[in-house]
């Protein structure tokens, strides 16, 4: 054996759960919370390199990163098959996965088997991050090399008010604080989309848009959508109502906007609805709800429900499935971009990478970034030209911030558990106590 | 940009054709000529390693092969999705692929597309063993690591002649020499197939059976199975026809030997008609003529046409590519194993470390290599109780003898053409001056 493999051998692994701040998005569940939680992996080899790596933080994330964070002192940062094998292996307590819908993620039905492999793409980054440290080799380069320079992105545009409602305290005494404040006004008719679709073009040039929607009455989001096209005549365009159509209501919008839509993102909830609507849709249906993982992959694509996959290394185990995911989708026809949920720079730049890499990426990517005040990293990624450049750097080519880590832990450490597992409905309700979360089709 | 990141440019390509012995074995459409071609690959770079991969060496595959060399320098070892690219830009000439079934590799039908990918796979080869010479890493360990510590092969059982016929020559000239003699006899029955198994089984430990079939009518080769059953109780049996038979034969002979039989396969030519045995042979159907290709996987997995693929990465463009149909065929519950033609050490040692990657490879490889008495190697890979061990080393773990290569060069620049492409009829016409490639179905 080599000295580099010595060098390679994993020494310890350091799991940080931290709060971020979160603006108050609006989705068809509820709303964003002021902090949401998320898990920085860091993980060091004897060749006295650290990568890190970033997933989910709710608590029953947790429980599944701490024993497999255990089991790798030892092994390799270049065994990633070997590290998939372990996560496998790792139990989780029945009582943590509810049989249903993730309100946190919206990402489809919760499983074991879903969890396990959003705690492994973390710990998959690290040891990426740090195997190509050590080699004095970029991530993309591990993963075969890019095939662009530049990685595009879209706009993200939510619904949302200007500040998260204060939540309610003793008779008498003053609100507690709401969340940290960000720059940016209240959007929640059309008017206030497109000034925010203008925001982001002017911030970051972002050249496509993606509209949260599933909030308000489908004529309302249609309007936004067609406001849109007008103010930026020829952009390409998505809406995102989470599933919360019947295929009628998701059939009218097509109908409605097909003139204008890139792809209709999970209009309905399930394969079965899915695949009903795209046979009359005459606009591509693209999901991150209804195909998560390998299993849900057959019926999706055999019964034509899918043109589009919304890839998430969070949800498919890493960055190196995401390239397996990439294959079957271009086996079967189905094209392929990105999916995002709130992240930091760490999970930006590992999207960046394995996107570099992908030769048939046929979107620009989704990604929240821009609404995180706050990272755990000492610069921020930039968008220019709604891209983000690939690093050549070493590894992810990121440095901790380890104060500003320090900082969202202590968050963590002070929270009371209320914030600890994000949850969209608890936070609308602070704002309307009579709130569930809707059942589906909502509309 | 790093010095590693240098060290990796790649500064020249040499492309080695040769002629390597193959003993007259028999197959559905004829007999392996005295000689087979093979293509060399050396890869060098600025950091003064040279990588070996190894291909298909008919003059079609060389001439893909050889803008594709000239197009590499200055590029790197690490990019092997630009490779991928690259290689699917190169031309070929038209008339070099015929519309029908390869004659030489009975792959299924023959596209440009497949040589590409073949040509591919060699230099993909090359580029890992490079790369894992620079690194200190072992191939295995740039795929993700080993999940196994050796990898399993089957004994390829051949019926076969004791040596090749001699060729003709000019009436009242001595006959024309008929190739390398190698230490083994005739199988043309039963017993000596089961004879040629014992020495397999003596010589290398093998656990499991193949026998190449297609050959004699089905009842002989019903007969040999059984034979083999009987011989070697409970060990696992596979029949392969290449697709001679009907689907009347086929699930006839699937009927006689479903209790003996691991999988048969490619019984008959064509995803359809194998779908059509697979409904009602009651014994997985194993193909590497119906998918050997991605195009080919939709209609084949979701008609239920196949059960088991067996992978070649000389066939899907190499060792990342056989990874990932390995996931194709995860999500769609469809096992992996592992197809081989005639094929040197570099090919097996390439073979031995992505099969050790993969988790669910659920059969013993097929190999050649026992049949093959040359090599360009120092030292020649060893089977163990059937197993290859996986190889520590960095890169491939091989050492070129480059006398032995220069010498089968040497047989391959002294040929008239004659054997610079593999045609197993134009073999079997030595012997039987009225044979002409069988049509399908034979029987």
């Amino acid at each position: 054996m080599s000295t580099r493999v010595k060098d390679l051998t994993i020494t310890g692994v350091h799991l940080t759960p931290v709060l971020v701040a979160d603006p108050p998005l609006l989705n068809t569940q509820g709303v964003h919370q002021p902090y949401t939680p998320r898990l920085i992996v860091q993980i060091e080899t004897a060749g006295g390199v650290t990568g890190v790596g970033e997933t989910y933080g709710d608590t029953k994330y947790l429980d599944l990163a701490r024993p497999l964070a255990a089991a790798l002192p030892g092994t390799s940062v270049s065994d990633l098959n070997g590290l998939a094998l372990r996560a496998g292996q790792v139990a989780v307590a029945e009582e943590r996965v509810e049989d249903g819908v993730d309100v946190g993620g919206l990402r489809g039905t919760q499983t074991a088997g879903k969890l396990r492999l959003s705690v492994l793409s973390g710990f998959e980054v690290a040891c990426l991050d740090a195997l190509g440290q050590t080699l004095g080799l970029p991530v993309h380069a591990l993963l075969g090399g890019q095939v662009r320079e530049r990685v595009e992105y879209s706009a993200y545009l939510f619904y949302r008010w200007a500040d998260h409602p204060a939540r309610a305290c003793r008779p008498g005494a003053a609100p507690e604080p709401a969340g940290e404040p960000d720059e940016w006004q209240a959007a929640l008719d059309p008017a206030g989309i497109v000034a925010q679709a203008r925001r982001f073009v002017d911030e970051y040039g972002f050249g496509s848009f993606k509209l949260k929607g599933g909030v308000f009455p489908p004529e309302e989001e249609i309007a936004a959508v067609r406001a849109l096209a007008d103010a930026f005549p020829g952009r390409p365009l998505r809406l995102d109502p989470n599933g919360a159509w019947s295929v009628e209501t998701s059939l009218h919008v097509a109908n409605e906007l097909r003139d204008v839509l890139e792809y209709l993102e999970d209009p309905a909830s399930g394969t079965r609805a899915m695949a009903r609507i795209a046979a009359h849709a005459g606009v591509p249906l693209a999901t991150n709800m209804c195909v998560t993982t390998l299993e849900e992959i057959p019926e999706a694509f055999t019964s034509g429900a899918v043109q589009v996959v919304l890839s998430d290394h969070h949800y498919w185990g890493g960055l190196r499935a995401t390239r397996e995911l990439a294959a079957i989708c271009r086996t079967f026809g189905v094209a392929l971009s990105m999916h995002s949920n709130t992240h930091l720079g760490i999970s930006l730049a590992a999207m960046t990478h394995v996107a570099a890499t992908v030769p048939d990426l046929d979107h620009a990517c989704d990604s929240h970034y821009p609404w995180q005040t706050e990272d755990v990293l000492t610069e921020r990624l930039v968008f220019r030209d709604g891209c983000v450049d690939v690093s050549d750097a070493p590894g992810l080519g990121v440095q901790l911030d380890h104060d500003r880590l320090a900082a969202l832990h202590e968050r963590w450490l002070a929270d009371d558990g209320t914030l600890r597992d994000r949850d969209d409905a608890a936070a609308m309700r602070v704002a309307d106590p009579e709130w569930v979360t809707p059942s589906v089709p909502r509309w």
